[in-house]
């Protein structure tokens, strides 16, 4: 048995608080009995949001904050002096500290993540952490990466995107070497995607813990064809938003499509138990949380405006990262792939 | 009364050459009367397949070519000696020579963009052709583009894209003043989005003929935030292959989910009515067709799968861009921009 885990949680991050931190915190500890928290924010907060659940309380300890980071601050202002005193910055600083096993907070995006590079450090070789998304498809779920964190990225990069993503297929799906496809255009004259290129060439070329699948276009992705899915931040974030917003643009033409007649009110009356199937199969509370990768130590973004049953997904996720041992696993394929190009290079 | 218009067809492209290329043409004419046809390719397929259709038989005019150009082909290849007597060529060259108001081909896309760039030229300051496509929303359709034709792109190169789209809209959509979007990522953070934000600043600053409406995130696309939104073609196609995947995915979903139980599939059957207005609301046919802008000509690419109520909605553009004057409009609104900038720089 592996020992209890420790998560820290930024109580005061998001658009709702500890109303929803809490609430998802008691509802994590349900998959997870012996998960101990530590809960950084507003102790009086927190404390009338913790009398809601008993065995939430018993298994949390409380370290009051008088800060928090607003949710429209810039990165250089949540990083002025004075913001270590932040809830955010306190439940980065447990994991540094070997408090706990991982933070997570549905804070601000961009102070999260200047704080988890300054307080927790980067991986050797690695720059900025890349988010990681999990992404549902009609086969299993795959992973995506980079969903925003870094802007442009090398061939190099991107390769380590594709072992980091892999490791977390690995911890998170128990799959021992997932598939790999390089997000690329399908239009064939075109310039400029050398480090896309240049990726490939190596992916192609190396003994690397992954099945490379090679390039693979945006309609891939919903069908399954990887595990893991490459990219740099800026098309991985916009190809994240616009998967997101078909879904919901299909869910309004459904809606208007059955309210269009009366019998085809009826019909959809007497197949409630599909749509409810349907709703659930789209409910993308069950994927929420944006994992930064390539940092020493387990950083989750939670969804801003979340509910209780994405928070505690968020906390799934933290979990399992945990006791997969992710942060070793992705310094291991890291660094022998950086010691192989090393080698390469002399 | 404008007089008739001639398309040029390029009747070998696409997976299915004459057959659909045919077909289309003869279901666009129920639309344009007076409309007339120049069709390159192998007279014997042509006839064969006009033999079906009486009215656009009289309406057509066979121009035989011997070489066509496969789907697969590098645009190197194409371009190579002899590729000048292909159908492609030859109806891109219909335009140039002022035979044909615009050219429409389901074939190659490297290759026709190749072509059409060394054939038809570039306006002023524009360096190769952008990709538009017209993509369906809940409110009315928008413009977004670049969907690949220029792979990153310079804030100068962003707002000929914006004056571009918006001439586009006007066109087709008769919006006067088409609001604009710029698609960004909402991580704050991030660096690397420079052209980006000069696009910004000068589309704020400028007086423009667009209602520049700011960054947008992907999912403001299927949202109808604006009528074009604007991107460098590298995310424009992503963004565009994983909103069909997305569809796609959804569509999968909504059929598992009305195959799941007895009382779902009676209720679905009796919600066909709903499902088949569901079903004409996302097809994506009646939106096929990318249009090539910068050009000094009409070039409209279809897909190459499609079948001919695809292909009849490409020429439907054709003719509505032609009818528009829609290459003189870009050439006035992109002269005036360009001329401004360099009054500016002065």
């Amino acid at each position: 048995m592996s020992p209890p885990l420790n998560i820290a949680l930024d109580a005061m991050g998001g658009d709702h608080g500890p109303e929803v931190v809490i609430a998802g915190a008691a509802k994590a500890l349900l998959n997870h009995p012996g998960l101990h928290y530590r809960l950084y924010g507003d102790e009086k907060l927190i404390t009338r949001q913790l009398n809601r659940f008993e065995d939430l309380a018993r298994s949390s300890t409380i370290i009051h904050t008088s800060v928090s980071i607003s949710m429209d601050a810039k990165p250089s202002q949540a990083l002025r002096s004075g913001r270590r005193d932040s809830s955010m910055w306190r439940a980065i600083e447990a994991v540094k500290l070997g408090e706990s096993d991982a933070v997570v907070s549905a804070g601000n995006t961009g102070a999260l993540m200047a704080m988890s590079k300054i307080c927790l450090k980067m991986l050797p070789n690695i720059e900025r952490p890349a988010i990681a998304g999990i992404w549902p498809t009609i086969k299993r779920p795959c992973i995506v990466l980079d969903l925003g964190g870094n802007i442009g990225a090398s061939g190099t990069k991107l390769v380590d995107f594709a072992l980091m993503g892999a490791a977390m297929s690995r911890a998170i799906f128990h799959i021992e070497k997932p598939s790999v496809g390089l997000l690329n255009i399908g239009v064939e004259e075109v310039k400029g995607v050398e480090d896309v290129k240049d990726a490939h060439a190596v992916l192609q070329a190396s003994d690397l813990p992954v099945d490379y699948k090679g390039f693979i276009e945006g309609n891939s992705i919903g069908k399954g064809d990887v595990d893991v899915v490459v990219t740099e931040g800026f098309s991985g974030n916009i190809a994240l938003k616009t998967a997101e917003g078909t879904a919901q643009q299909m869910g309004v033409y459904l809606r208007e499509a059955m309210n269009s007649s009366l019998l085809s009110k009826l019909g959809a009356m007497m197949a409630r138990g599909g749509f409810a199937a349907l709703k659930e199969r789209m409910d993308t509370r069950q994927y929420n949380g944006g994992s930064f990768l390539g940092l020493k130590g387990i950083v989750i973004k939670s969804h801003g405006g979340t509910d209780e049953v994405g928070f505690a997904s968020a906390i799934d996720y933290a979990c399992e990262f945990a006791h997969a041992g992710l942060v070793e696993r992705i310094a291991i394929d890291v660094e022998h792939f950086h010691a192989t190009m090393n080698g390469h290079s002399d």
